[in-house]
């Protein structure tokens, strides 16, 4: 099921691109942009960086951009200092799980599901489960 | 019309309590949370500071904890070297509108709405506009 507009609107109002630009990444191809990272060095946590939210247009997907903006990124991290990059995604995206793993990403013990990957329960919000990831950059 | 739990937890996922904390607020009362006030300092504007979200108990409004709450986290940003306070509400939150008014944050201009106030079109997403604030600290 797609998501809405207003509810993947509401994953990235504009305060993500006004503070935290320098951390982030637009992948383009033919001036267009095809592909991005939102990602953060954490205020609170000296060693870690996080991975906000990223987007590949349907249409550029299966050509390894994701992984490019994600190993971009780890690149960014280890000239920062951070050597702990953090993210979560929903256990339905069974496309994004697949990802992480495949990325080298280690899931952190969860209660929901029987699969081998299992999400945190109510980790943000009430009903709204996680899947959360932590890789070494 | 009171927003929803998954739309509330999706203005607020824990990335925020667990990479900003230390820009953040809490105000307790009998030993119980009442408000609270998640902000951070921006990583791309070196001057500037953010009010992402603040939440006070509906049992707790009308004594001062939203003023004291954003004067703590100015107070904040002026030891950490920031001069500058931004936010934004939705135009039909006429109560934060009101709030933010009150509190001396100037609203930058928009075209949405025929008051006085104005929001920016569109600016968190497509139909998700917004009254855009700034503040010096």
């Amino acid at each position: 099921m797609r998501r809405g507009a207003r509810e993947r609107a509401a994953l990235v109002p504009r305060l993500w691109l006004q503070h935290f630009a320098t951390t982030s990444l637009v992948a383009e191809r033919d001036r267009a942009v095809v592909g991005f990272l939102i990602g953060f060095l954490s205020h609170d946590r000296p060693s870690e960086a996080y991975i906000h939210f990223v987007g590949v247009a349907p249409d550029a997907r299966r050509a390894g951009l994701g992984r490019a903006l994600y190993e971009q990124f780890f690149a960014l991290c280890n000239q920062a200092g951070r050597d702990k990059v953090r993210c979560v995604t929903s256990p339905q995206n069974v496309g994004s799980v697949a990802f992480h793993a495949a990325m080298g990403f280690a899931v952190e013990p969860g209660e929901v599901g029987d699969g081998p990957v299992r999400a945190k329960a109510d980790y943000d919000g009430p009903g709204v489960h996680r899947v959360v990831f932590v890789r070494r950059t």
